[in-house]
């Protein structure tokens, strides 16, 4: 039997028999084989993952399940490291449990539990894919406008957990912007109830907002309640080619000094489009720097107006060429390319490290020329991708084996250099993954020792043992 | 010298005499003519104003000079009260100081430190009027969507720490939504720069959202950095009068189920129908039982589609008449209704308690019938206006006299009804104004005492001496 460090056999025993008692001993995974399933999101910057391996992982299916598996937990000081699918996207390290800790499971929590169409809300546990919380919405002509790229695999609960962005956020905003209520277990036992069904809620210090982003550290989320909004009556994607990022760059500025905040501004550099063409024959010109994709969406003949200021903008830039799509099909296989992206440039090499970082909307060029530099500094290919809307970027690294400890650890030290560069630029370290664990070593360089400090403070108000999540924010 | 509680006289003169050597001798006032300008904000609810006459009152200009003042503060344990212009609405008591407490008057923090077209964003001192910031924006196309009602008076930083709410909730959303980045000054002396310029940026806790509607217990914010829009290109405002406040509310919902967000979408009852005719002779219905106020900005085409659907909704719902704007001259005359209900009510007696609480949507009228109720049972004269959709309402309690002793003692147990009657139809005690020292008791009605005890340990973490403006917030 592994046990939980700072903890002694005989009371990690005992624990796991209250464990048992609260949620039912078919629940409490200790086996090699079952703990083995819940080390599939690592970090390639983190320790092996051999030495990540839980001690135990418990999968309750209620509010009042999770209260007692914490009280127990906070009585026996053994780490929680709650997750719902835990595939935590880009490498970040928020799910992953470190050598002898409990893995909460909360996938078995994904009942939808309402959807008010009158009040535009749904509230839902945890556990449920964001994907099926829209197809729930759906069914009323409603939808949750986040889009974090990974619908049918993310959970809402870890929308809520990491703030996750996507590709809505210029105009739609991210999940802290939908977010009315939660229902969380606090490290002490205790279950609160944060803000509620209402958009206006001024009653008390903002815990709904504060807890959103807060990686499982602050409390265990079991219940969200978020803000829908109706079905757009239409949505257009269309993309344009340019020689240059800087082009594609001026393009973005030009579009929102004409008034229109697409819904859709993403872009691709030159690699990512190799990539992508090599993998799906999507037919994506050969010669041009950078391809930018558009969308918008609402009121038709508003969305005719806006690509009309949009190709005009791109055009205005020296774009190469600008397409629209002429319907939802076609659309489609315009956004093919942007979803693509990833699956596209893992099949490069074995190891994909997929990165976040935020630069203001403006310097989003000069920061793709500086990522290419730092790649050919330290001999590593980065390729980039992201959200020219807000200025959320994805240098993606790619290495031909998973094996090579080199390559890895010259990545490492290119994306310490990234980090360095986009806070250099008036950016963050983080615009949408969260810090996680890989990523707690450059908070310090963002936020400063007096805000670090405070962080650590606010984590003892909420968690005085430290069970939740140690070694991540707070930590 | 009035000295604050728990301070000896020695002590106090010692930090007076610090505190003009940080910010100069002519901005530490102490006279009792001075003094008196502060009392402006109080709450009938609360202790007589002769009794929170402040013992001193200090206007720094920067930052620099905020934290030196805190320092001083923190060493001799002088309780502060920040405020810009001071005049809390409402009554919520968010605002005035008790008696001996030194207030922190941060109104010659006013100047605007930067307008970024390209970065959509605006960048101010605590003190500067959300008018003044507005006229900046507009100087570039832009403008910062929360409406607040009282542009011309409310700042920027009483905005963020009340996170004000406003006329365009429903579409834009309140405060929270627009604020990018913070300067705080900490309880403990330490400036923090929370967030930045970003949208998306996931990097550590979310303390600028969480220092948002912290009603300044949390720290001193001295610079806010806002997100900006694209002026809509046009802008059109109607009304519909009904029979009944139930109608217009299935008007509301006809509305949003037609797929249409207004960016107005306000109510009036009889009763401040009557008061605003009286007192402006707009030539409003003499028999309708309730106004509804709409606008929509936007796209030409698509806010005249939304106008057809709102009016759709409207007959539907049973309106007597509808009635739409030609121009924005008409707009305007229509919006007066609305933005003359307060002064208009406010003629009618010389008390005028102004407050503020939501329910969910759905409950409007409900509410409404429950506020009149509760109002007839304690014979205290109410009228109710706000925000249908997003439902927050302001029930206003007119008194004839301000020394009525009485009257305000029924007033008060009114409200209490009209805060537990909010709470339970799954609403809250304040949708907009804030808690302040007059709803503290109420809190805990809405947040229970687990949630309760949170907040005074996360009070504790950011300011373990409890100078920053006690017997609010997390006290």
């Amino acid at each position: 039997m592994r046990v939980p460090p700072n903890v002694s056999a005989a009371a990690y025993a005992q624990a796991l028999a209250e464990f048992a008692q609260a949620i039912g001993g078919e629940w409490v995974f200790t086996s090699d084989a079952d703990l083995d399933l819940y080390r599939d999101a690592f970090s390639p910057f983190l320790n092996e993952p051999e030495e990540r391996i839980a001690s135990g992982a418990l999968a309750p299916l209620s509010t009042e399940q999770v209260q007692q598996i914490v009280r127990i937990a906070n009585k026996y000081r053994i780490p929680l490291y709650p997750i719902s699918t835990g595939r935590n996207l880009g490498y970040g390290g928020s799910a992953p449990a470190y050598s002898g800790s409990v893995v909460l499971d909360l996938k078995r929590m994904n009942r939808i539990l309402e959807v008010a169409p009158d009040e535009m809300l749904a509230r839902a546990q945890t556990g449920v894919t964001t994907q099926a919380l829209n197809n729930a919405a759906a069914a009323h002509g409603l939808f949750y406008p986040p889009d974090p790229g990974s619908q049918t695999v993310s959970t809402i609960g870890g929308n809520v957990a990491t703030c996750a962005g996507g590709l809505r956020g210029l105009k739609y905003g991210v999940t802290r912007n939908y977010v009315l209520g939660l229902t969380v277990a606090l490290a002490t036992g205790e279950i609160i109830r944060t803000g509620g069904r209402l958009w206006k809620d001024v009653a008390g210090y903002d815990l709904t907002r504060l807890i959103t982003g807060s990686e499982g550290t602050l409390g265990v989320i079991t219940e969200v309640t978020v803000a829908l909004l109706p079905d757009p009556s239409t949505s257009r994607t269309g993309l344009a080619y340019f020689d240059t990022l800087a082009q594609a760059g001026r393009a973005v500025a030009g579009i929102l000094a004409a008034g229109v905040i697409p819904a859709t501004l993403e872009f691709l550099d030159r690699k990512c489009m190799d990539a992508v063409e090599q993998y799906a024959h999507l037919g994506l010109h050969s010669d041009a720097g950078a391809l930018l994709l558009f969308g918008d969406d609402g009121d038709e003949v508003a969305v005719a107006r806006s690509f009309e200021r949009i190709a005009a903008a791109c055009a205005d830039s020296g774009a190469i060429t600008v397409q629209t799509a002429g319907d939802a099909t076609e659309s489609e296989a315009l956004l093919t390319a942007r979803r693509c992206t990833l699956p596209a440039l893992s099949r490069l090499g074995s190891l994909t490290i997929l990165e976040d970082a935020s630069v203001p909307r403006p310097r989003l060029a000069e920061m793709v020329a500086r990522i290419d530099a730092i790649a050919a500094q330290h001999q590593v290919t980065m390729a980039t991708f992201g959200h020219a809307g807000d200025g959320n970027l994805h240098p993606t690294c790619v290495l031909e084996s998973a094996e090579d400890t080199e390559g890895i650890a010259r990545a490492e030290r290119a994306f310490a250099d990234v980090f360095g560069t986009a806070i250099e630029l008036g950016g963050t370290i983080t615009g949408e993954h969260g810090v996680g664990a890989a990523k707690l070593p450059y908070l310090g360089q963002r936020l400063g020792t007096e805000q670090m400090a405070l962080l650590r403070r606010i984590k003892t108000a909420f968690d005085p043992a430290g069970i939740l999540n140690p070694g991540k924010l707070g930590s």
